[in-house]
Parts: C-alpha cells; sequence; structure tokens
C-alpha cells in the first residue's frame, strides 16, 4: 500500500500480475438478519471475496468495502460487522484500504478484492483442464448447506453433537478462504481452479465449459464434512443434495495433471486440509457424475431439483 | 488487460501505481427510477467512479460493476443501463472487465474503477495544498444541483430555453468524469485535487482538512453554468446554494502553485475547459467564503442551509 483511505481513491504500487474479484452480499437475496448475526455477515462478504483470489492461486493484498446501511442497523452492530470484517483481513493478511458508507433500503456489502501474483502465467484459469488431468477437491462438503438448514431449521439439530451442529452452523456463516491451498495447487501445477460457491456440480460444470471438456466425478468420492449426513438425514433429503448441490462451502475444486497430483496433497497436508480425488477430465462436454452402480446420474437434474433452501426467496 | 470475466477475477498487469476506486449508487438514495432513465443510470454510476481516479490525476483503466437488479427491473431496462456504462467507458478508454448479476429490493449499482499513473508521486492527493497556492475549479458550477431541481419540479423550468434546461438536466443525469483535465493539472504541478461531488464548499473543506490549510474562496468568482441563476431565482433560493453547496457537478476542485496556473489553465483550455481562479491557500484551518463586500459568509451554515434538494429523501 502506498496511500490508503481519506483521498478520492487509494494508491497502490503492484507488481507482477493483479486479481481484482467483486462480490456482493444482500439482505434477503444473500443472507438473512435473522439468522446471521453481524459479526458473520461481514466475515462472510469479505471472505467469499477473498474466496475468488484463492481460485485463481493469487496472494491477497488489499480490500475495499462499500456497506449500505438501512436505518435500522444499530451503531453497533454495524461495528460488529466491521469488526467480522477486520478478523477475516487480519487473518489473511489483507489491507482493508478504503470504501464508503451510504443509506440503503437493506443491508448491503460490496467487496472488491486485489490480489498479487509474480506473473500472469503464474495465475490458475477456468480455462486450463485437460483431457487426462485428474479432478480434486480441498476439504470436505456439504458443511456450509447443512449448516443452512440447521439455521433454518433448528429442530433438524436435536440428534447431533453440539459441537459438531456448531462446525456446521460456522462453515455456513464463516467460510474460510482456501488462499495458502490455492497458491499451492497453482504451484504444484493446477491446470484448472475454481472456488465451490454454487455447489460441486455448477462449478464444475463452470470448468467444463470453460476449458471445453468433460468432468467425470465418482459421487462416491465426495469428501463430507461430519455431521452432514446425519442433517440430510433429518431433512429427509439425499446427503448428495447438500454436498453436491448445495454450494457456498468455498473449497476449491482443482484439476491437475495425474503427476502433480502427490505433491499437491502433500503441500495442502502440510496445512492440514484434505485433498481428494474426485475423478478425471475426458474429451468431451459437460459434467458426469457416477453413481455407486458406476452409472451415471442425471447431474443437470439432480442439480436443479436438489431441494437447496434458497436464501433468495426468505419464506 | 490480461484476463476479463469468465475466471472467479480478472488479471491485469498494471505498471508503476494503481488507483482503485469504489462507488455504490442505490436506489431511493442516490437516484430516482422515476426522474432518471435507465441509460443515465449507468451512465452516471460509472462516470461517478471515474470522476474519482480523474481526481487523482490517473489515466483510467478497467471498471468492475456489480448489479442488484429488483424484479420489477425489465431485461431491456437492464440493457439500457449496460449501455448507458458501455457508453461512457467507450468515451473515456475504459474496459469494464468483470462483475456480476444478483437479485436485489432495489436497483443497487456498485462500480470498482482502476487507473494508472507512471508512479504513485505522479498522482494527486487531498493533502498536499500549502499556504500561497492558488485556489482553483474546472468548468462551471450549479448545473448539476439545478438540473436536479428541474427533474424534480418541470415547472422551473419555464422561462429557460429548452437547450440550456437539456444541458442543465444532462449534467444531473450524465456527468462527465474530468480525466484529460485531472491529468494535466497533475502535470502541471496540482499540490491537491478533488473532485466536487460533495459541493464547493464541502469539498474544499475535505482538502482544507487533508491539507492542514485554510482555503480562501472569493464567492463572486465561482463560475455558474448556464441556465443556474435562473433556475435559483424561479426556485426562490440564492444562486450560490445551488453552485457551491449543490455538489454532483463532478468538476475538480485544485490547488495549485501560483507560477502553474498559467501553463494549467492553458492545458485546460485546449480541451475546452475553462479553469477558474476561486482564491488561495492559507495557513490555518477550514474554508472561509468571501461576499461581495469582502467579508465572510458563514460557509457552514450556508452550506447546511443550502436548501440542496436531498434524493436521499423522496418525497
Amino acid at each position: 500500500m502506498v496511500a490508503g483511505s481519506g483521498d478520492d481513491a487509494a494508491i497502490t504500487a503492484p507488481r507482477g500480475a493483479s486479481v481484482i474479484s467483486v462480490d456482493m452480499a444482500i439482505e434477503g437475496v444473500h443472507f438473512r438478519r435473522e439468522t446471521a448475526p453481524p459479526e458473520a455477515i461481514g466475515t462472510k462478504a469479505l471472505a467469499a471475496a477473498l474466496s475468488d483470489l484463492a481460485a485463481m492461486g493469487a496472494a491477497a493484498g488489499e480490500a475495499y468495502v462499500q456497506l449500505g446501511l438501512p436505518d435500522d442497523v444499530s451503531a453497533a452492530e454495524c461495528l460488529e460487522i466491521a469488526d467480522g470484517m477486520a478478523r477475516v483481513a487480519r487473518e489473511n493478511g489483507v489491507e482493508v484500504l478504503g470504501g464508503d458508507l451510504s443509506r440503503a433500503p437493506v443491508l448491503i456489502l460490496a467487496v472488491t478484492a486485489v490480489g498479487h501474483a509474480p506473473s500472469p502465467e503464474a495465475l490458475v484459469r477456468r480455462s486450463g483442464a485437460r483431457a487426462g488431468d485428474v479432478v480434486c477437491v480441498t476439504g470436505r462438503l456439504g458443511g456450509a448447506a447443512a449448516g443452512l438448514r440447521l439455521l433454518e431449521s433448528p429442530e433438524l439439530a436435536e440428534g447431533l453433537e453440539s459441537a459438531v451442529a456448531d462446525e456446521l452452523r460456522s462453515r455456513q456463516l464463516r467460510p474460510q478462504p482456501r488462499l495458502a491451498a490455492g497458491r499451492s495447487l497453482a504451484h504444484a501445477g493446477a491446470t484448472a481452479m475454481i472456488d465451490i460457491s454454487d455447489g460441486l456440480v455448477g462449478d464444475a460444470r463452470h470448468v467444463a465449459e470453460a476449458s471445453g471438456v468433460r468432468l467425470v466425478i465418482d459421487a462416491g468420492a465426495t469428501p463430507i464434512a461430519a455431521g452432514v449426513e446425519a442433517v440430510a438425514e433429518a431433512a429427509g433429503i439425499e446427503t448428495l443434495q447438500l454436498a453436491a448441490a448445495g454450494g457456498e462451502d468455498y473449497e476449491l475444486l482443482v484439476t491437475l495433471p495425474e503427476g502433480a497430483l502427490e505433491s499437491a496433497a502433500e503441500a495442502l497436508a502440510a496445512d492440514g486440509l484434505p485433498l481428494s480425488r474426485l475423478g478425471q477430465v475426458e474429451t468431451g462436454e459437460r459434467v458426469a457424475i457416477l453413481g455407486e452402480s458406476g452409472h451415471e446420474i442425471d447431474a443437470e437434474g439432480f442439480d436443479h431439483l436438489s431441494g437447496r433452501p434458497n436464501p433468495a426467496r426468505p419464506s
């Protein structure tokens, strides 16, 4: 940073390549104040923007925040939002350089995150997956979607250990941008990468389309977060509806040459993060999800019929 | 640009210094759809963000747009918004590299604008005004505030030539970011600069505070846009309430060493833009507005009592 806020714009002196991501969180569309505490709203807005940088293999640099505040947000709540952002910024080595405040009819957070890399070639795009690559995912999936179910329907937590339920809610409210993992995967030779915000199936489709390839994913290989099966059972839905279509886990879906897999997994293991092999890249198009029998599940229909609770339509 | 949208984030390879500005326009707070056509809403949102870059003396580079769309915005209106942005981008040599769309309860436009300069030292901040500098402003003031009055109360235009009224409404709806002027002023040796978004008095105060100086401004030297006096008279207010407190003209308020004034004015004249000398920088603090008699007008009170129509509280 050269100059922070206080001027019309912030000044930086970047070297190499810059990566810019913009992300907007709108009350009633992306979150509800009934289920998300102010600190978590700030946390998630910044974390989601940083996750986009992670998915490029960039190092996080600066962030700019625009807050739209309705009259019924108190000064204390506003400070809690800022505290949530400040914590994420601190944990990820990000400087919040500027932004502005405005009145608004609902709570709005628009975040611009800037990342850096030594060169444009050091960054990983969605378009580089090649037939023969393996498809992998970091961490475990379904936690954010299961956490959302618990927030919307607290009775679903009845059979769960409270620590497990807390962890699931936390995956929904306070996602962790996988910045270190993104850089490790880029360094290990990732050919394509995306963060799982829409859901495994939807985001795999983005990679397949951008790369002009077919992604074949073994449903049984999906790493499931602890407690997700129990929540799915309590909610009367399939586990994969939370784990493969639920979204917002902010884990990284990555394609790698087979030979790069071992060193990539080792680099992530050093940070305590598993890397699971889900399938492979083939010539063709679309995403194929293979069920237990090895037959293809209709991923399109599965995705659309997932029954994922959509916070865009608050009940 | 290295890579545009389609990835999680856009990639650029900046050299020298980068300047980043974020700006949010919210329906009912910053604009009303009753008085601003969709194309103008897009135009103004991007122009306001670029104006911040102009005020730093930066060259405009890239922009990122986040649109929040309520259900009652039609696809045609959405395209008109995009057309307005595209026109401003084209006119100012800006590439719109990315962004996203979201549902929203009201129309929201959050713009991130990135500018460039050869080095951080080539940029002009608010904090460099020194005693002895002259205070100048580009263009003519009051047009945007008068235009807003005409949009809110069309009967005020009765005594005006229609071309003059159109120009005033256009100053409100489609401001011109002064990018070329900003670079010329920076090159000529500007010591401090700010764009007039809050109003001459308010923005002069920002410079005085950031620079730790006193700005003395001769009210009679304020360059007034054509038609502003007539609108003020029809509305029963003082012309200076529109020209000095009205805001949104997006002209540049600049401080310069006395010796730099002539070359600065010549550079702007080449682009057809006047540079008016308003007063000087002195040691001290605050902004002093001098009236006809040479006595100080209470600028603080004048500003607060300006009677400026506030779009934040739609009637």
